[in-house]
C-alpha cells in the first residue's frame, strides 16, 4: 500500500496536530459544571439559508460554521454536523466539514463533536464507516441506526474513548410506524435500549431521544438511568427544555440537548452570528437554572 | 444563490450529458429478459483489497470500478457502489464515485445504479440526502433504513422514477436483535413491509432481504408478491442461489440478486478483470437456468 499516491493525495486533516481530547462520561460532567450548559449546536449549515453575504466567498459553508462557533462556543459542549448538509455537495461539502471539524479541534479542542450520520450496516461496511468519522475525522461520536443490530454497531464501539449515540426513539412523527410496536409490552425503542445496553458501557454509548415526546424520558430512564441522552427536537422541533431537563436529568446531568435552526438561522444579516451566539446564552441561562434547581453546579 | 462561486465551482457530473433511462419494474424485467440475468454487482471497492498494480495509477478505486464494469456489464442488470468504501476516502473517494457513475451512465445507460448507503433520517434531513444521491448523482436508487418510518423514506420516494430500496431482513447476525421482534405474531420485517407497501408503489419501492435466511423468502412473498427484492449475501455471505430463486421468483421475476466480494475480488492480478467476468458469467448461467425453468426467459 505504500506505493499508493492516491492514498497519499493531501486531505486538510493529514497535517492536523492536536492533542485529542478524551471524553468520557465523567470528563462530559466536567464540561457541563464548567460552562453550566449542556447545549450542542448542530451543524445543519444549508447554503440556501446562509445569510446571502456569506455566498460569494471561497467556501462560504466553513466560513459560516467557523463563526456560528467563535461565536457559541463558550455556550456550547458539543456541535453536531449534519452529515447530509455537507455530502450533499460531494466532493466540496466534504472538504467544508472536514475545514469545520479540523477548526473546532485546534481551536476549542475541549468541545465534543458528534457527527450525525446515522449509520449501521453490516459489519465490514460498518467498519468503513467507522473509519471514516474516527480515524479519518476525529469526530469523538457518531449517531447509528438500531435496525440491523450488534454487528452494525460494534465496529464503532470497538474505537477506544470514541461514543455510538444510537436511535433509540426518534422525535419525527414516522417514530410511530415502528419504534412504537410492542412484544409481550415491551416497544420496540425499550428493546433497543434493553439489548444495546450489552454492547458498550456509560462511557461509549448514548442515546437519541426526541425531546418532542419529553414524557417519554421517564420511561426512557427507568431503563437506561447512568446513560448520557442526546436529545434533539428542542427548538424548531417544538421540543420543550424544561420537560426534558425534569425528565431526563440525571446525577452527571446526562443530558446533550441540541438546537440547530433556532440558533444558527436565527438571523441571516451580518450579525448573524452575534444573533446565535444571544440565542445560545438564552438556552445556556435556562440550563443554567436546572442545573442549579438539582444542585448540578 | 445566483452569486455564488461555490456552488458554481466543477463536479464531474456536472457537465454530464445523457439521456436518463427510467427504469420501472417492467422495464427492470425487460433487462432481465434481455441478458438472462437478474444480477447485481457490488461495488464494494476497498483499496485494500485492490490488485496492487492498480495502486500506482491516478486513481485506482475510479479505473478498478471502470474495468470491472467492462469486463462485468453484459452479465450484470444493476452495479450497487457500497458508499462506505467511497465515503471513507473523504473528498477522493467522493471523487472516485462520481467518476464510476458517470462512466456507467455515459458507456451503459440501460444499466440500473443503486447507492447502498442505507440512509434514513427526519424529513428536512433526508430530503438533504435525496437531493445527494438523486439530483447531484444520477442514481436510479437508495438503500434506506426503516427505523424512523414514513417521513424518513418520503423524500426519497418522492422522487419521479426514483427507487427506495428499503431494508426489511438483512443478512447480518444482527438480524435477529430487532427484525424478528415480533407484536401480535407480527414481526418487525413483517410489519415493514406490511405498512410501508402505502409508502410507494412497485415501481418506486422494493426491498432488501437477505439471502443467508432463504427459506424466510417464503413468508416474505406472501407480504409482497409483486415488489422486486434486492438481496444480498449471496457468495461470500454464504446464501444458496437456488433457495433464492426457488422462493423469491414472481412472474416479473422480482428479484435483483448482489454479489460484491464473489465477483469483484476473485482475482488480484492484471487478469483480474478477466476472472471477474468469468465469476459474473457463472452466476448469469445460474440465473438463466432458474429464469427458464420459470419459462420467464
Amino acid at each position: 500500500m505504500t506505493n499508493c499516491k492516491w492514498l497519499k493525495m493531501p486531505s486538510v486533516l493529514k497535517n492536523l496536530i492536536f492533542k485529542e481530547q478524551i471524553m468520557n462520561h465523567l470528563e462530559l460532567f466536567e464540561s457541563i459544571i464548567a460552562k453550566h450548559s449542556f447545549l450542542c449546536v448542530g451543524l445543519d449549515s444549508e447554503i440556501e439559508k446562509l445569510p446571502p453575504h456569506l455566498l460569494k466567498l471561497k467556501d462560504p459553508v466553513f466560513e459560516f460554521n467557523k463563526r456560528i462557533i467563535d461565536a457559541t462556543h463558550q455556550y456550547a459542549v458539543a456541535y453536531k454536523p449534519n452529515i447530509a448538509f455537507y455530502e450533499c455537495y460531494g466532493t466540496k461539502g466534504w472538504h467544508s466539514l472536514e475545514l469545520t471539524l479540523h477548526y473546532i479541534k485546534k481551536a476549542y479542542p475541549d468541545i465534543f463533536v458528534i457527527a450525525d450520520a446515522k449509520r449501521g450496516d453490516i459489519g465490514n461496511t460498518s467498519k468503513m464507516y467507522a473509519k471514516t468519522f474516527f480515524e479519518n475525522m476525529p469526530f469523538d461520536a457518531i449517531t447509528v441506526a438500531p435496525y440491523m443490530g450488534e454487528d452494525s454497531v460494534a465496529p464503532f464501539i470497538s474505537y477506544d474513548e470514541k461514543w455510538v449515540i444510537l436511535l433509540a426513539l426518534t422525535s419525527n412523527k414516522g417514530a410511530d410506524d415502528f419504534q412504537y410496536h410492542s412484544e409481550d409490552g415491551i416497544r420496540l425503542f425499550e428493546r433497543v435500549l434493553t439489548v444495546s445496553q450489552k454492547w458498550g458501557t456509560i462511557n461509549n454509548l448514548m442515546y437519541v431521544v426526541g425531546a418532542t415526546r419529553a414524557e417519554m424520558l421517564k420511561d426512557v430512564r427507568k431503563l437506561v438511568p447512568d446513560h448520557f441522552l442526546l436529545i434533539p427536537g428542542v427548538g424548531a422541533q417544538g421540543g420543550s427544555l424544561g420537560e426534558v431537563a425534569r425528565y431526563g436529568l440525571n446525577s452527571k446531568c446526562g443530558l446533550l440537548v441540541n438546537s440547530s435552526r433556532g440558533i444558527i438561522f436565527a438571523d441571516n444579516s451580518t450579525n448573524f452570528d452575534k444573533i446565535a451566539a444571544e440565542k445560545a446564552e438564552e438556552i445556556k441561562r435556562e440550563m443554567e437554572k436546572y442545573l442549579s434547581e438539582r444542585n448540578l453546579i
